[in-house]
């Protein structure tokens, strides 16, 4: 861990010594978080009513920050089934509009993935529980953490009776996990209401790439979720009965997600590679910039090998290269034992993490004539249906905006060293939303560390990143409302992409 | 469906008639036995409590019936992960031992295949509904329904307080849908007793190739099951901050499984076809012979094609030459939604039918190989894991043998027509464990319709397939002791294999 250069001084060393303080009434804040079983992932009603109850709390503690909250309804979601399912509302919040202070506008989200105890967790997912430092539970990074994060630095500054530095305003959603269905209308629609007058947007819902070592973010990857459904009928059949005489879905769908992708990670989809950006010899420069420990890198992975040596090639891969995951199979036997079922109709689940200057519609179309074309080839009496249940465009940003230099400057206060300058393989379609939108510069300012294992089992964030964390939206906040007098403009860029 | 030639006379007529006047009593019991959810595969203590209980209340109905009980107890289940399940007792039962008389055998299982409503039940699979005179819920066919048809023959016997023609025998069990494990060590333990008298072995656990025309079943297919785990770590990873640097292991998964049979049925496994019996002149015959109506077999399926176009062809693919059916993962996202997760274990779920004279371990030995060659090409830095978790050999039994003309004779009187006599695509191990070990004849005398759905969501057994049954069963008693007389051999072989 890094130690500050310099000790703060004046309000910021009074604003750090409050939230070392304070820090186990943070914590426990997480865990009452934390405990609010928020998955929007799967489309069950107990979920939903978590996640609403989730969503009420938090504007609640918004309000009694002294914000002004909107709780916007949006429609509700209908299944493929038919079935309908309401949708939490999106929470817009504001404090303070000074006009000659910069507006700064946070994004986060209090939905999680889905998380079972029998999944592997060595602790209850919905129970935070620290041991070593680490705090352990389902949204403790992603993005729960964060987000309380942001709240306590504001808290802060007005349990210490100052000033908040920059107007801030909140849009905290419950639908990221989802594809964030109704967050875009939303921007579009208060466009020139709500975030007319933000000036800037801060995300964070990323990780470091290190351990220990801060970074900030200025690209993520988009996201185009496949589903393949193979049905020959509704029922499933009996293999002794009818094994040897059917086209099996089953082996369709093997045969098919078997297609896209070899096995040095080469995504075999015809065209697919066309639209992403050369690689340059400025941009390639970038990538061995970046202080990456390769073996630390590999074992906190806990992964025998990568499928490249260099640092250079992995990050490449993660952040400028598009990839295909298969995620697994609905409808097949999914349980441990043996059940001697030939599967009746199958879904495959797959996607393709798109990079700048893919496009979601091409690949939707390049997807489904590759399928298509393997389908028919097998002469199949099944039906193929192939759909693209989530499209999400990758995301760039400037690296020279004034928020990018504010944010090093108080990582620098904080922390006492350069942040990474990154990119993210992971997708958050609001960065590209709201760059699009409300043509605002949106910085990626992350908490967590790069082992939290955020959407896997034992999902974690260190006490440590949480309520350093905490300082560091601090003081980012005064460097901000510093940077953004007409007259303070940042001396150099220190990363162009 | 079918009326008796001549009506039943005398004893038989009063049988007949009693069945008719109690079939609700029968069907309410059926009912009661479905509400139990004996699910052996899913191995929870929920189910296996279930299991049971439901071994308990059969041995009670057989001791109300008279019969000696005897409820052995076999030794527990140790499951991958070290956790002991309990397992159900075997039980023994006789009624009769007249040295007269011939003793008969009958062999049942009380477990079910899993089911949930969720699957795809139009009706609580646990709750017995009839609709139009079909008995719907899980186990109704699949051996619930056959085994109270057994019990239901012999109670009428008691009830009109007639001598039974025959010494009756019982072995239920409780674990046959998970392998029938400690079976075929108490059918070698008992050889030499409770077995040593028994002359006839009959089991009633497949199904009629039509839906109204019954049948003799006189070989079964064995079967291999497989599990082969792929896995890179033990926890799941984000596919948007790993994807792209992974060999991972459902795209592992998906080539293995795809390396085992082409669209057309083929199995791909180096030599599996070397010891499949050669089909000769004489076989091919029977397969002519058999009454089977194409167009209502793929109706009543409900598939819009079969691999095959004839009914030789068909049948020979279901019964005689061996297939591979691919029945899911386990441990990828198998949930409706969409779950950005790259899987980081993975175990796939496949099964080989076995034919005469294909062997267990020499199938296991093939697979094995292939696997290992297959993965070993992907050069992958996971770890493959491949365990035969089943071995159940195939079955044939010689057609000439007396019970199979007393069942021939039954059918007639009951249904008014010759049976079909055929073979069943699926495994009846313990056939095979009887052959073996008690070497004694074993006749398949099944009663449930083509279009049961045994392992299936929506089985059902039709009430008309469950009371006749009833009455085959007592007409089967009668013909049993007139044909066991050593002077009544049968006059003519009605067909060999």
């Amino acid at each position: 861990m890094f130690a500050p250069s310099s000790p703060p001084t004046g309000l910021l060393e009074r604003v750090f010594r409050y939230i070392d303080l304070h820090q186990d009434e943070f914590v426990q804040t997480l865990k009452e978080w934390v405990a609010i079983e928020s998955d929007s992932v799967q489309p069950v009603p107990h979920f939903r009513r978590e996640l609403l109850r989730m969503v009420a709390l938090a504007a609640d503690q918004l309000w009694r920050l002294g914000a002004s909250v909107d709780s916007v309804d949006t429609s509700s979601q209908q299944l493929p089934d038919g079935q309908t399912l309401p949708v939490p509302p999106i929470i817009l919040a504001e404090l303070g509009n000074d006009p000659k202070k910069p507006t700064v506008c946070f994004y986060g989200h209090l939905d999680v993935q889905p998380a079972r105890r029998e999944d592997g967790w060595l602790t209850d997912p919905y129970t935070l529980t620290e041991v070593d430092g680490k705090l352990y539970g389902r949204g403790t990074t992603d993005n729960k953490g964060p987000v309380l994060a942001w709240i306590n630095a504001v808290s802060t500054f007005r349990a210490l009776d100052e000033d908040l530095p920059v107007n801030i305003k909140f849009v905290i959603e419950g639908m990221e996990e989802a594809g964030s269905l109704a967050l875009e209308e939303l921007v579009q629609k208060e466009k020139a209401g709500f975030f007319s007058s933000v000036d800037y947007v801060v995300i964070s819902d990323n990780l470091w790439l290190s351990r220990t070592k801060p970074a900030l973010t200025y690209g993520t990857r988009g996201n185009s979720y496949f589903s393949v459904e193979v049905k020959c009928r509704d029922q499933d059949f009996h293999s002794g009965t009818f094994g040897g005489i059917l086209n099996e879905p089953m082996a369709d769908l093997v045969a098919l997600l078997g297609s896209l992708v070899d096995s040095s990670g080469r995504i075999l989809i015809p065209g697919i590679y066309d639209h992403v950006a050369p690689l340059t010899e400025e941009e390639k420069r970038t990538y061995e910039a970046i202080d990456l420990d390769l073996e630390e890198y590999q074992n906190s992975s806990r992964v025998k090998k990568f499928l490249f040596d260099t640092k250079e090639e992995l990050l490449m891969h993660l952040w400028r290269y598009p990839s295909l995951s298969i995620h697994g199979v609905e409808g097949a036997f999914d349980k441990p034992g043996a059940k001697t079922v030939i599967p009746g109709r199958v879904i495959g689940k797959f996607s393709i993490r798109l990079v700048p200057h893919m496009n979601t519609s091409v690949v939707e179309k390049q997807v489904k004539q590759h399928l298509d074309h393997i389908f028919s080839k097998r002469n199949s009496s099944n039906q193929m249906t192939v759909s693209m249940t989530l499209g999400l465009q990758p995301w760039v940003a400037d690296v020279g905006d004034k928020q990018y230099l504010a944010a090093k400057r108080a990582i620098k206060t904080v922390f006492g060293t350069e942040p990474d300058v990154i990119r993210d393989g992971s997708t958050i379609p609001i960065a590209r939303t709201f760059q699009d939108t409300i043509q605002k510069s949106v910085l990626l300012l992350p908490l967590g560390a790069a082992d939290d294992g955020e959407h896997a089992q034992n999902e974690k964030i260190n006490r440590w990143n949480y309520i350093e964390g905490s300082k560091l939206f601090a003081a980012f906040f005064l460097e901000m409302a510093k940077l953004h007098s007409p007259w303070q403009e940042p001396s150099s860029l220190d990363l162009t992409y």
